[in-house]
């Protein structure tokens, strides 16, 4: 689409319900696209550019580019350390787009990505930016609920664990909001979602908290699962026993409904038992997969190749 | 072959001599084939996964899936940062796989590449894990001695240096053991072999354990060299001792057979005297550009492309 | 040009006027070429070897590798860490040279590039080696003067800043001797550039050293900008007044001639201000994509595909 051509992805909020749809439709094509016409993107450069470390999402962009024919320049500074050292993101965007037809940049502070679209000449794509976006994320997230349970419409979706340092939460919250859903907020008291974007989705869809499942867990479609970390914590006993509380467990998938779905950001570490995963609801794995789609899609509308 | 498809290649254990005849002889035929087919794994990807630092390994299998015209997705983390976060390997794999068509491996703990293998739908190559299997070093050993002698039967080979804690020897005698050679295993009593891999071996072919390469210097076919490393010795003074006296020079070189050579698993620190590199005796740069052509043979091979 | 297949890229006091020239033509010549025939380099390998941290160069090399159809190896070892391990280069290059068919090196110590070269069998490229040598920054650097101004015969050409540590400086005045241009040398007494270089450059030019850019910033065609590093000075006093001396501002490009040009190797960090970068003088940005070029131009001849 002709609007998408050299479009910056920077927040979840930029991007209308019909510019989400639109993503989710190219989306479900772009497999076959890709078997098609593995060449689409040749000739054209990806640069990804992270400053803060992230393995997962680094390598879905990969793999993204390479399968529709591009390349990969890969600029990866885990330590941060050209910030360290005093330069600055601008230059670093500025030299950079000599390099490539499109940069995807994950970077600590809030608004970097925000600031080096409006520096480059080239569409930036926001791979996670300081606490609060991460529209790449929300996305394949949506095309998860679409691709496997038919419609978003008319879902009932818990987000449950740390629902206030996760930046993958919050563009979620955003993304669905565009949507006819039930929004369901399960977290402890400490990490419950900021007001602000709390009181963003309401102004568009229901939204309830809790602290725990149980009220809600027989009657949702999605159970969107995130980690507590330790580190958010000053008193480990604090941490020790809620951890265990918001902990998916086998248990817990016995009361949801049979065609519900359970998803995850990824990287889990211990608040999804391991005997989730080989049962039918655990979809977090199905959503990777989802996720390398979603940015074929991405990088092929916003290269104008589609 | 139709059994190579698919095949995880994780000790070298699981391969009878005629699985090996049949990588060698693919190994001989894939340098003329990536040129009569630079597009072989066209489409194909590749994850190497390295948990432990292993620059060369890890170019070696790049340049061999390039060279295929396949993409590779490096996700190299020394310090097996993932790990130590509590992540788990088998959710790595999980990840990985939706990303690539084989999964390169290297990992620090005993049985890692077997359980990847378990898990994973695509097909593992274990590129070293704990201090035992080393299976494609192994194949590369093999296939130098066949390319530089003719034969692997009837050769006399020599292992020469720490022979207890370096995992390619081990790989190594295990996949000797099936062809028709004596062996010879030249090493510090602190370093000798393990038992249970010694008896493995006589089991099928002749093995002489040695201190010194004096009483079978002038007879042997293959002197296969490794480096005998400081942080093994409690004491500095044995080390220092030790060190000197498992030092290949031009001396040592001049009581072997003219038509004799010397492997190194490389990289070498000063167990190999300068001077050696240029005698015609020395292969081990040539057993890297094998490597390279074993690593093509085996990822055409367990990627179904032959 | 047929003696530039397999040619080392040490030195730039290894190449005449006519050689250089030979290269700022086929640069002229590369990004049409590069669209025409995009598979130029198909099947070759580019071996990137860093032993030193440099995003910038890196990339580039990458970028102008991948832009000609060619492969990447990117082996970068930051903390020189196969070295400190008792590792030696001549053996790492021997090993390399089986998986690549050219060598990008950058490393600290003088002297180490001419050592790779004379080792290797395959061309070496030198990005940087101790604190005297980076030829293909020197090229880039000719490349944007000829490009920007038209000819590089009959300018004025200042270089400021540090210019006793700087590794770029030394090579770009040396390579500027071979032309008919006026050499200022702008510098705190402490940063002079060594007598060595200088009485060298005098022999073919006209040279004049200036601690300030006062006499002659009305006149100069090029200003060629470098960083005052802190680490240089013993007393921060020391550093923190001439830091703020050596500094472009639009002050300074005022007082410029309207068609003079600024140049800079980056990274900057302070020593140009941030309303110069939306100037039309200031070229540093430009001059990254001309230094894409030339390495296009590099990579395609030492490889004979021109």
């Amino acid at each position: 689409m002709k609007e998408f051509r050299g479009r910056d992805i920077v927040s979840i909020a930029d991007f209308s319900r019909r510019d989400l749809d639109y993503i989710l439709k190219t989306t479900d094509e772009i497999e076959d696209l890709a078997k098609r016409k593995p060449d689409l993107l040749r000739g054209k450069t990806c640069a990804i550019l992270f400053f803060e470390p992230s393995t997962r999402t680094r390598l879905s962009f990969q793999a993204a580019m390479q399968r529709l024919g591009g390349f990969v320049l890969d600029m990866s500074e885990p330590r941060a350390s050209s910030i360290e050292k005093g330069e600055n993101l601008t230059d670093t965007i500025r030299v950079v787009q000599n390099y490539a037809d499109v940069i995807v940049l994950r970077h600590p502070l809030e608004g970097s990505a925000r600031l080096a679209a409006e520096v480059a000449d080239v569409p930036i794509i926001n791979a996670g930016s300081g606490a609060e976006e991460h529209p790449t994320q929300a996305m394949l997230d949506l095309y998860t609920m679409k691709r496997e349970m038919g419609s978003i419409d008319g879902l009932k979706v818990a987000l449950l664990g740390d629902l206030r340092y996760g930046r993958t939460v919050h563009s979620l919250a955003s993304a669905l909001s565009l949507y006819n859903v039930k929004l369901y907020l399960v977290s402890p008291e400490a990490l419950r979602m900021r007001r602000e974007f709390v009181e963003l989705a309401r102004q568009r869809i229901e939204v309830q908290e809790f602290q725990s499942l149980d009220p809600i867990i027989k009657e949702i479609d999605v159970l969107y699962v995130t980690r507590i970390q330790k580190e958010r914590f000053a008193d480990p006993a604090e941490y020790a026993k809620l951890k265990g509380y918001y902990k998916v467990t086998a248990e817990t998938v016995g009361k949801m409904k049979p065609n519900a779905i359970i998803m995850h950001p990824l990287p889990k570490v211990d608040e999804v038992a391991p005997e989730v995963d080989l049962m039918p609801q655990a979809r977090y794995f199905k959503q990777v997969y989802y996720g390398l789609l979603t940015r074929m899609a991405l990088l092929a509308l916003v290269l104008g190749a589609l």
